[in-house]
Formats: structure tokens, C-alpha cells, sequence
């Protein structure tokens, strides 16, 4: 992927260092701006976001022509360069995407307000009343890739939360996100709240780690994309960062599972949708059941399409796997493709999760209690399962009603990260002329 | 300050980069020790964590003499380099100091252990019931300057909640700061917690931006000391900082306060102990009662032993502040200097917060309910106090039990850091075999 200065008018071939101290200037304004609008926002009533969230769905379904032709002219740029027909896919906007988009908008303007939540209230014994309240965090920059979607998602969660938003998005987007960002921006104008998302209007690779250099304007980074932004993020940033690096899986099945169950939960882990975070990526049998099971369990991916690749153990049980590619148990596949591991027992298999794993999200299947209760106090991962399938790490399905993704970090938010966790608090205390003695 | 080798082996005149990869190996290795430690650790009872504690007090008590012989080898240094006698005083170990290190481990032992507590729990539409638990951080790096307790005092937070800590102290204590690791360390180590606190054997400057290059071994940082350290671990780190910054901390005095309560106030928040963080450093006086305060409240400053650095409109009022310096608004001094400066109304008493303070303790004195709540919401600090001194911004007196320190950062812990702080969460998902659709 090559990134070009598209959509700014410094766009052209100026000596690096001079382009560069022109870009750091552009984006220190832009989040300075954001700054300035983060705090009337901060304080705007639920009622005032949710009509500025709502007249944006509006104007961006009765944008839909304007937003399939710059998408138009991204595909055809996409095209052009070779994307592929999955990045392409990513990349497209439909009726029905924008129609999606919009709903969505909606969607987040009907959740209750997560800011101004009393979190918890106390007195003092000295008579101080003293209130933990949500607030809040102020500007967030949400660097991303390819889906075009983001930008609405992003910014209707971060707006919804009281926080202004600076974007960054993929180059191959540009267009499309410059006139969702556009159009979106220009309706909350209309309420008072110009400035609250803005696009970095450029595509030029270097604003990733001048944004991330920010800190003082921007609060928190988010990245959502693939772990080479991540890791580029992570190393430039001065700016406290909330990671989303990928999902290595795992269901174990532990011997005392109920096969029926632990089928139907390895198929839909790996199968059902394989090419999101959630998904399993390697399959850990207990020892003293996978003469029965691994043959059973392989006949079933096979039969749904799923390519496995074994380790050792499960090669002498089952012949089937004896041509079978090595497994690699640090790829995030995202795709129809399980690694296959025979572990001697429980230990063994968390042993495995915690050397492989990526902290997102884990299941053992079994009936025994105790068994259960180990791996779910000794698996450190973001959400670990007892009997269910890995993909219901998502906000939608926990309830939160949006997300903007899923934190494989530990500190601010852990696993899906809704509303809730687009706050920080503040404490107000109450008195009556304290002073400390 | 100087950062001498002084405790490592490898101290000689080799060359910078040999050197810094041997240090990196060292540290990189002491790193997954304490990894490896917070394993067990993270699922251990509250019972045997007490116990381990409570041996480690009594193990520190029992080596006072140690402790002092080795703090005394500090102080020799420390004159010998010319410390400042303030410098010298925080430095120095008394028999009083270490039995208020001790009973400070006694207090940690007996509050409620924050692990496992149940943050939240609620059953999904599927029947999938969802458990959002507190759990540990993992490995917590304290890199601290000057005081030989806050070894004891971080050490102890951290392993009740279920951490393991690498702590790197300041060259100066490194004796003492050795002697207390090295006690606290090996009562843990027979409780069977060994590698649990870890302090860095050198004070080579170098070890600094190498713990903070450590991601994927150290989970989070705590910087405890000058603007200067902090910021050297801001720009250096690949791993989340959780930020102790300064506190310029301001009073407001507005048109509608009661004048004795905001001379009580004022003079608490200035004078009852000025060389803490939570201190006030500036007054605000609001214009329309400004002709009738800034006389009296002069007085009881002046009275009060406070040096006051005064802007013009006040200097107009009183003619004793005539001569005054010119106030430093962005200045923490930590001493008996007070800068006042009267304002228009309530906004510009925002407005000043907003662009001078570091988002740490802010009070407002009224007796104006609209007033307050205007303030307390717009002004976007950790603390926000109607009616009361700043002094009040501590984790003890918040009720907390103890406090790592008060984070002026506003992701994952803002104000007061507390053993809740010093955790995170997982989600346990108990299910019966339920698939995503």
C-alpha cells in the first residue's frame, strides 16, 4: 500500500522536514480545534447530542448519491492500484452499507447517555460529600483502515460520549471517508457543535505519528487496523493508546466435555463467521479423550470445509490429519483454518493459551465445576468462556448496544469497549467549608 | 543529579552499547521473572496475600537496625554530593520512619482485597450469564525518586492487589531502597510468592527508557517524582503510563462566597502543609467582590507567613502588594507562594483553570448553587471541590485505605489511585452450549 498526499493543498514536492513541519502545524490546529469543541461538548445535554446524532443520520441518507460516487472514485483508485477483491469488498459502500451506517447513527442516538452517571456517592466523615461521575475523556483520535463505515461508527459512539473526535483514516478510503466526515460534521455544526469530528485531511503516511506525538490535545489513541498499525501507533505515541491487536482463540475441550457440545461450539467458533477477531484459530483437546474425539471433531471441519493443520499427537490418532500442514499457533488466520493441538491436560492447555494466546477471548468445554473454574481464574484474557462459543465477545451481543471495538489491553478498557468505556470520571466534592486538619 | 553504577556488576568502562545490552538482558530478564511470579499471584487468596504482608512487616521490623545502617550509607553519599538538605530529610530513614514503613503494610494487609470482587453481572437474552470481575494488572513498574518508603509502600499496594512489582528507585536511596526490597522480597519468596517484588540492582540511568521499552513483559508504568522523570517516561514508553503530574491547584473565590469560609479555605489550602501536590498555588478572586476580599485576604496571608505574587487589578486594590513579584501561573512551588490574580466572573475563572492548571484539585467557594454546578462541571480536573479545601484530594482521606499515588492522567485511573485502581477485569462468560447465530 502506498500513501499519497491527496486531499491537501501542501500536497506537493516540498523538501521532507518542510512538509513535514507544514503537516505537524495542519494537524496541532485541527486538534487544537477539537480541543476548543471537546469542552461545551463535554457539558451538552443528552437531548442536544442526540438531535445533532440524528439530523446526521438524516443528512448522510439524503447523501447517499454524493457518498457512492466518491466511493466510486476510491474503487476505481482501489482498482487501479491492485487492491484485492476482499480489500475492495471492504472498501465498497452499497445503498444498503450507507442505509446500515445510517441506522447505526440512530441506533447510538437512542442508548442512554453514558455521561454525568453517578458512579458511586459517599460522605465523609468530616461531611464531604464526595461523587465519582462519569465524564467525558475529551478528544480522541481513531486511526483505522479500508471500511469506510468507521468513520460513522467512530463518530457517532465518540460524539454520543461527549468526546470530540479527530479521524484518521485509510488512504484507500479517502474520499469516501472526506465525504461521510463532511457531511457528518457539517449537521453537528448545525447544533452548536462545529469541530467535534474532523477528518485529517490528507493521506500522508507521516500524520500517524505526528497525530500520535500530541499529546496535551488528543487524550487517547484508538487504532483499530492491522497489527503493523498497531505496532506503529504503540511506538510513536506519546498519547495513551487503547489497543485492538488481533485474536488468536482457543477452545479448549477439556475431558470431561459433552462431545455433542463441544462440536457444536468448535464449529461455530471457527465457522461461522472466520474472518473476524472472535473466531477460534486452534483447537486444544485434553489427552485422555482425543482418541475418541479428534476423529470425530475432524471428520465434522472437514465436512464443513475447515482446513486443519495438527500438531503430532493428533496426526497418530487420526490418519485423516497425516498430510496435514504444521500448525502455527501465533497466526491469526481469519480464515477456514484451524491448528489442531493434543494438550496432556488442563494446565497443559492454559500453558499454551498463555504462551500463544492474544488476551482476547478463550473457552473450555466441559461439565466438571471445578475444572471450569480454574481455567476461568487462570486464562488472562479479555473474556474467558465456560460452555460457549468464542464469538459472543462483541458489544452488541453483551448488551452495550454499540462498540467501537474490542481492547486486547488491560488498562481503561478490557474486551468490547461501548459507551461506557468512551468515559473517564471526574470526583466533585460537596462541602461546606472543610478544611483539612 | 548524577546516575552512577553502583549496584551492578557489570559497572565498568565498557563501551555504551555493550553496556546497554547487557542491561537490557538483565532487565528484560528480571521483567519475566516478575511475569512469571504474577501468574500464581493473580489467583492467590486473600488469606495467604495478608499473610505474606504481614510477615513482610514483621521482617522489615525486625531489620531496622539493617535498614538504617544501609539508609546511613545514603546519607553519606548524598552529603558527599551535596544533596539539599530538604533532599537529605526525604532521603533519611529514622526508627519512627520505618515503623510507619511497617505499620503502613499492617494497614494494607487488613483492607478488603479488590480481586474477584464482581464489578458487574447480568444474563444475557441466551441464557449466557456474564461476569465482569476485577482481576489483577500483572507486572506493575514503579519508577520512583528520593523516598526509601514508597519501596514498602508501592511493594505492599501492589502485591494486595495481586501484582507483581519491578521497582526502580532513585540513585540516591539505592542502599536503602535495596535493603527494603531485599527483606519485604524474601518474606514474600517463603510464602511461596517468590520474584513478586523485584528491585532493579543498578541505578544506571540507562535502565529508565529500557523498562519502559518492555511491552508484552511489564503491563503498565507508575512514575512517582518530578516533572522531568515523568516526561523522560512519557517519551520513552512503549508500555501504558499511568501519569503522577503536578498539581497546580486553584481556589476560586466567588462573588456570592461567605468571606470567613473562603479566608479558612484559602489559608487551609495554602498553608496547612504547602509542599504537596494537592496544595493551592493559585487564588482566584472574582472582580465584583475583589475590592472587599483581596485587603482582608492579603492580611491573613501575609499573617500566615505567604510570599504573594500578585496581577495588576489586585496590586490596584491593595496597596501592600504594591512591590509583590509577578505571578508564574503555570509554576508549582510547593512552598509559601501564592499567586493571586483577580477575574472578571465565574468564565474567566474557568477560562484560567482551563489554560494554567494540570487537571489536578480546583475549588470553588459560593454560596451559589447555579454557580457551583457550573464550575464543577466545566472545570475538567480530577477533583472538583464546592466549599472545601483542595487538601482534601488523598486517597486515605478519600477512604480508600491507602493511596500509589493521585493520577493526573484521565484513562484507566484519575485522581486518587487506589487498590481498585491497581486492577483491571475480565469477563467470565458461563454458558450451556450456546452457539452465535
Amino acid at each position: 500500500m502506498t500513501d499519497r498526499m491527496t486531499g491537501a493543498e501542501d500536497s506537493g514536492q516540498r523538501e521532507p522536514g518542510d512538509a513535514r513541519d507544514v503537516l505537524t502545524g495542519q494537524l496541532t490546529q485541527i486538534a487544537r480545534q477539537a480541543l476548543e469543541a471537546s469542552r461545551p461538548l463535554a457539558t451538552a445535554s443528552a437531548e442536544a447530542k442526540n438531535a445533532a446524532l440524528r439530523d446526521a443520520a438524516d443528512a448522510l441518507e439524503a447523501s447517499t448519491a454524493e457518498l457512492l460516487a466518491m466511493n466510486a472514485r476510491d474503487i476505481e483508485a482501489g482498482v487501479a492500484r491492485g487492491l484485492s477483491p476482499a480489500m475492495l469488498d471492504r472498501l465498497r459502500l452499497t445503498p444498503e452499507r450507507v442505509a446500515g451506517m445510517v441506522s447505526g447513527i440512530r441506533k447510538v442516538a437512542g442508548l442512554p447517555d453514558p455521561v454525568g452517571v453517578i458512579l458511586r456517592e459517599w460522605t465523609l466523615p468530616n461531611g464531604l460529600l464526595v461523587r465519582k461521575r462519569a465524564v467525558p475523556i475529551g478528544v480522541i483520535g481513531i486511526i483505522y483502515e479500508s471500511r469506510p463505515n468507521v468513520t460513522a461508527d467512530a463518530a457517532a459512539l465518540c460524539f454520543k460520549s461527549g468526546n470530540a473526535t479527530v479521524l484518521r483514516g485509510g488512504s484507500e478510503a479517502f474520499h469516501s471517508n472526506a465525504a461521510i466526515a463532511r457531511v457528518f460534521g457539517t449537521a453537528l455544526g448545525r447544533h452548536g457543535f462545529a469541530g467535534a469530528v474532523t477528518l485529517v485531511p490528507t493521506t500522508d503516511r507521516a500524520a500517524v505519528p505526528i497525530l500520535c506525538s500530541l499529546d496535551g490535545l488528543i487524550d487517547v489513541l484508538i487504532p483499530r487496523g492491522g497489527r503493523g498499525l498497531i505496532e506503529t501507533v504503540v511506538r510513536h505515541a506519546r498519547v495513551p493508546v487503547i489497543k485492538h491487536y488481533d485474536g488468536i482463540c482457543h477452545v479448549f475441550v477439556h475431558r470431561a466435555a459433552d462431545f455433542g457440545m463441544a462440536e457444536r461450539i468448535v464449529l461455530n467458533a471457527k465457522c461461522q463467521r472466520p474472518g473476524v477477531c472472535n473466531a477460534m484459530e486452534t483447537l486444544l483437546v485434553d489427552g485422555a479423550i482425543a482418541p475418541a474425539f479428534v476423529p470425530r471433531i475432524t471428520a465434522a471441519l472437514h465436512a464443513s470445509g475447515v482446513e486443519i493443520r495438527a500438531d503430532d499427537a493428533a496426526r497418530l490418532i487420526e490418519p485423516a490429519l497425516a498430510g496435514a500442514p504444521r500448525p502455527d499457533w501465533g497466526a491469526e488466520y481469519l480464515a477456514p483454518i484451524l491448528n489442531l493441538r493434543v494438550v496432556e491436560n488442563l494446565d497443559a492447555a492454559v500453558a499454551h493459551i498463555t504462551k500463544h494466546g492474544s488476551r482476547h477471548s478463550d473457552s473450555i468445554v466441559t461439565g466438571d465445576h471445578a475444572a471450569a473454574e480454574k481455567f476461568l481464574g487462570a486464562v488472562d484474557s479479555a473474556a474467558v468462556y465456560w460452555n460457549a462459543s468464542t464469538r459472543f465477545t462483541d458489544g452488541g451481543e453483551f448488551g452495550f448496544g454499540a462498540e467501537i471495538g474490542i481492547s486486547t489491553g488491560k488498562l481503561h478498557a478490557r474486551g468490547p469497549m461501548g459507551l461506557e468505556e468512551l468515559t473517564t470520571w471526574k470526583y466533585q466534592i460537596l462541602g461546606s467549608g472543610q478544611v483539612r486538619g
